[in-house]
């Protein structure tokens, strides 16, 4: 096991009816005047902005607005959320949605503290020291970012889609969670939402690092907690405790639990985020094609934890390693074909991939090598992508 | 799942040498004049203390000091070390050692806010609201109090050992955890510490709460990793990583992760805490006598969580839910028996129980019924009592 800092300060607040805590937590968080940020109309649709916008009077804290973000959210709307925030002195952001929502939040909330361009975080020439204070109202379980002290911002111009982590500065000072807020969720958005959490864990699992039981068997676990409990909402997408499990899943998948005292992976991330950035794909839904693929190729490189992945998490009963590691894969596309998620680039609707051109891509973005588990060169890469036809 | 709030904002550091770091982390909790708590000589012939000392130098912390807390930490040191902090003007502490430590160290924060007697909070008369600062750094992995709000403390003349629960304000700000400091503790101690930290997850696993299988898998999870290392240390006690997991593991059993959503139990620790403030023994060889006879008992009246704990924590492979528990709890009893650890009261040097007693001594303390589970009544607890034996 590697030496580890984890501080997760985060307060969750999570069952039936908690958002209309929103307004007593913001005050307690000591905020006066907060922008209010969401998307492009269920959360109005659902009535949940108004009862949000109750709560908040009901505590005396003012509020400006900014709406209409969408998903890989850009960083247009960041520039938009910062001109506000600096013009109307706000002293702290509510994200009321899922991570597209809380990530354009938290990147306003690092660049209004900031002078000069917020893209500065992004593209590497700045680290984010301090930040408005965040709370969230979460309404998809799937990206995680409500217990997270990551964002992920698209700049629409560079066609680049970039992640940047911080251990303390961007993490929500708290998160209401209530997963009734998602039981009308459509099984699409469901689906990618479990891809995505799965993966977020994934990322951690796959890990050189050796004599980490305690982590594997906790991301084993969450794993298992999650396969049957999207094969429940399936057959029932009412089932109350079912989505509740699922969006507890999807904060621990992603607030650093799973990662402590080892080295991840996160190639399987880069490589969707190279084709969500080109084509607007659903990052969970890329995720589902994209990682079974690197899968494959570990087990041809390195296949031991693929393999312990396949008989943990798959019950797979089958002691050659390769052999289990494949038969595991198999079973993760079985699940993900189950949530009806895409298998295939085909199935994401990219018919016509440029393969030399998403390898150069991620290495643009990650480097050259990329990655702890195998190193990728650009052949590993290109053959990555190969295998996701 | 139940609802729920949950905050565990503890900053853990951990890995090899992070002792050195104590100094430079209690200045960033702002303390200035802080006293050092620490037990009865190991931590100072180890030359932890010395290098604590030093670390603490080399920041500008001046302290004073409390040493010489025993296991079953009592009443008349957190006294003491009430009225040093009161005429010393102290404005934080420095834990240094295991569980009794730490629980002293807690009851001391709150006591010296306090206008009146910290035992107040012990019996219920008070609750903690307000603490001074609190930072830790871990030798014993057991108690977990190093990322709890928790303290237990025993009151010498009255002869109760009572627990207290807070949800922050005895949370430690910081826990420093060396996994090197505990190669050298002995395997009675290490076993104790294994079966203390299984308690800990399994008062929150055996919950009557439906529709909670994300914590259900988290708490197998860590107990399977437990079982794991724990075998691992009996054959090799010098194994890094088997070390690193077990502190691990301590921590995340008892820091509330397991527990989110739930109901817990809490009855094998009270079942445990009479005999301890009785006999002065062991509490984690206490626990480990103590579970499998409420568990034994469990299984006639109300089997499935039983079973289910058979089933995956320990691989049982038998359809019949009764068969199945009885197997489980054989298997937890060959585990306990593998680290050398008491499964009689008699092994606990317990020649003359008085079940009467212990049965009234324990409703005395938890009240008439207790527990989540099954409620326990005098009838139901002299039976568990008499099934030590």
């Amino acid at each position: 096991m590697d030496n580890f800092s984890y501080q997760s300060p985060t307060r969750y607040v999570f069952g039936k009816g908690v958002e209309n805590q929103t307004g007593k937590l913001v005050n307690e968080i000591g905020c006066k005047k907060i922008m209010l940020v969401y998307g492009r109309g269920s959360a109005v649709k659902s009535g949940l902005i108004d009862r949000v916008k109750a709560s908040l009077a009901d505590a005396g804290i003012k509020f400006t607005e900014l709406s209409g973000i969408c998903p890989n959210p850009t960083d247009d709307k960041v520039r938009e959320g910062i001109d506000i925030c600096r013009a109307e002195n706000v002293d702290g952001l509510l994200a009321v949605g899922g991570g597209s929502v809380i990530d354009t939040a938290k990147a306003i909330a690092a660049g209004t503290l900031y002078n000069g361009d917020f893209w500065d975080f992004y593209c590497g020439k700045a680290i984010v020291k301090d930040a408005l204070p965040i709370g969230v109202v979460l309404t998809i379980p799937a990206a995680g970012s409500e217990g997270s002290g990551n964002s992920v911002i698209t700049n629409s111009a560079l066609k680049q889609k970039i992640s940047i982590r911080t251990d303390y500065a961007l993490r929500p000072k708290f998160a209401v969670m209530n997963p009734e807020l998602t039981l009308t969720l459509p099984m699409s958005q469901t689906a990618a939402g479990i891809a995505d959490m799965m993966a977020h864990i994934m990322e951690r699992y796959f890990s050189p690092t050796e004599g980490v039981e305690t982590t594997d068997r906790l991301c084993e676990g969450l794993l298992k907690a999650i396969i049957t409990e999207g094969r429940t909402l399936v057959e029932n997408p009412d089932n109350y405790d079912a989505r509740a499990n699922i969006m507890w899943s999807g904060t621990l998948a992603h607030n650093g639990i799973c990662g402590c005292g080892r080295r991840e992976e996160w190639s399987a991330h880069g490589l969707e985020h190279v084709l969500s950035a080109l084509y607007d794909v659903t990052h969970g839904a890329g995720l589902a094609v994209a990682f079974p693929a690197w899968m494959t190729y570990m087990t041809h490189k390195n296949p031991s934890k693929i393999a312990q992945f396949g008989r943990r998490v798959f019950d797979v009963d089958i002691e050659n390693d390769r052999e289990a590691a494949m038969e595991g894969i198999k079973r993760l596309r079985e699940f993900f074909k189950y949530l009806s998620l895409p298998l295939t680039l085909g199935d994401l609707g990219i018919t016509d991939p440029d393969f030399g051109k998403f390898t150069s891509d991620f290495h643009r973005d990650k480097g050259t090598p990329w990655g702890n588990y195998y190193p990728l060169y650009p052949s590993d890469t290109e053959i990555i992508y190969r295998l996701m036809q």
